[in-house]
């Protein structure tokens, strides 16, 4: 948590938590949007103010800078957005009842980090029930002695909690890394602390492994319209190495990161990758080569065979845009 | 260098040459069968014995142990048997002239170990030639104000060669790190130190670049009669990479690195690939989970769009037979 604890929230303490959330490598989309969303609670709870129109004013601003804060994380945006929002159409917003508009900015954030919890943990419990059927079934070409293999790379949240969810299905896991901060590593330590056979690959063993695995499970930081995934960089090697393989890559997401394919870049140029700093590549700064050390890729629909969101599982990209409007689900 | 200097190489300081061998991770296959050939040389000089029979059992047995040394490496064996089947052709190898066989044996080691030079040199000159055609043509379509790229990974003495050959033409290279021991940070330095512009990237971010660059140029450990190869485990996804970005992957490689295809494993299970010490991944042995350090992985040559030895160039692998048999081409 990067707030202020019970201390009022002002300017600079906000400030020094946007920075908190720029740096952050560790977590992932959907945990740092609710993060996102506790600064919003927090501020509207505290921001120093004496009127409600000034109070909207500070957290518009806030949610503003927030929104700009992760360019390569569409819930960061949408999460936030949806607080805008809500809370820009509340009649808390006009007349001079400021503890009415401090009540509603709360709640509202509150609430839709509740939402987008709940998203999270279906979409974990859809993808732990694909896999369970997916790799429990007969028609895999495994030896029986052999146990069922995932592969993934990387931390997702969700992709942890599908996995954690496999009770009584004997799945071994295998674990790219994820150079240069190695979050592969957490999930990987996560994994076997919940008692999983695991196993921690360095990237370039990716395509070695997607031979003996059964099937590859990858979160996503952004799902774009055409069924695209913007993940960490390496995803697009895996989803690479598994259609040569002939197995599936399954892309597990909350509908709340959807942005439109637009974003993408075919129109307006490159997508949005975020690059860190060189230094994490830990080469020191006087090598005398460059570094690169962009963290996100686009993963095009082509190369991923399933999508799973809270609302529904489809093989077909085009399916997507029933399961972001669950209202026309059957 | 693993020898004893100018001392006689017993068995005990040829039981250490050979570990040093095994456990050398920074040589490619051509340098590291060369360092082989100079311990067969320093073995005829100076191997204890008092007979020709005698002497040549200490070397028969010596070259067996460093045939076996490398299984991922053929030419380590290629060579290694060239040197056998030269010595013990020789006359040298009856009657009682000790001081004839060492002879012998030391000037086959060198004459040897100088064609592989001679021929790692002609490789990289044909893939410099070749790059330099590729790469210098108008049909790229890269924008004006761009250089020339080429993706690499790991070190390769025949890549070096080639890309330091390259004078006058401007170009990028992109080298990936190649997890574990990050041999390409090697390759990118000595890049650099030759005043080439040069950028190191994780293994993650291969199929990135892949889009960014013109060509991909790799070496080879070993190179399968039906073009496939094995090299630094990464290339495989480089080679994906660049075939869904359509754009060629160059395999430069000697032809004294040629194996039946067989070898591959598609008859007898799984191709030789060399799996090192886990604890160079760097998490410590007190992890909760497993990990797997394999070095190598074979690259299929449908991935590869060019194969260039030191006979010639292909864009066919049914051409390497005519390649590896130069007294066929025209």
């Amino acid at each position: 948590m990067y707030g202020t604890g019970n201390k009022a929230m002002d300017d600079k303490d906000f400030t020094r938590a946007v920075a908190a959330v720029k740096d952050d490598r560790t977590s992932g989309a959907g945990a740092l949007a609710r993060q996102c969303l506790a600064l919003l609670a927090q501020s509207g709870a505290s921001a120093p103010s004496d009127s409600v129109s000034e109070l909207w004013r500070i957290l518009d601003i806030r949610a503003g800078e927030l929104a700009a804060a992760r360019p390569s994380m569409a819930p960061v945006g949408n999460l936030v957005a949806r607080w805008r929002d809500s809370v820009g159409e509340s009649d808390a917003r006009g007349g001079s009842d400021l503890g009415r508009l401090r009540n509603v900015a709360t709640e509202a954030a509150k609430r839709i980090s509740a939402e987008s919890e709940t998203a999270t943990a279906r979409v974990a419990a859809r993808a732990c029930d694909y896999m369970r059927e997916f790799l429990g079934s007969d028609r895999r070409d495994r030896p029986s002695n052999q146990k069922p293999a995932v592969l993934t790379l990387s931390w997702s949240g969700v992709v942890a909690e599908a996995l954690t969810s496999l009770h009584g299905l004997e799945v071994e896991v295998v674990v790219a890394e994820s150079r240069p901060r190695n979050e592969g590593a957490n999930l990987a330590r996560y994994l076997a602390e919940h008692g999983m056979t695991v196993t921690l690959i360095t990237d370039a063993q990716l395509s070695l492994f997607a031979e003996q695995v059964d099937m590859a499970l990858c979160g996503a930081d952004t799902l774009f319209s055409d069924g695209a995934i913007l993940n960490k960089a390496g995803t697009r090697l895996m989803a690479l190495a598994m259609a040569d393989a002939n197995r599936p890559l399954v892309a597990a997401c909350e509908s709340f990161k959807t942005i439109s394919a637009r974003g993408q870049g075919r129109e307006d140029g490159a997508p949005p990758l975020e690059e860190m700093p060189e230094n994490e590549l830990g080469y020191g700064k006087s090598s005398p080569f460059d570094f690169r050390n962009i963290y996100f890729e686009v993963t095009p629909a082509r190369l991923i065979a399933t999508w799973c969101t809270e609302n529904g599982i489809v093989h077909d990209p085009a399916g997507l845009t029933r399961l972001s409007n669950p209202s026309s689900l059957v």
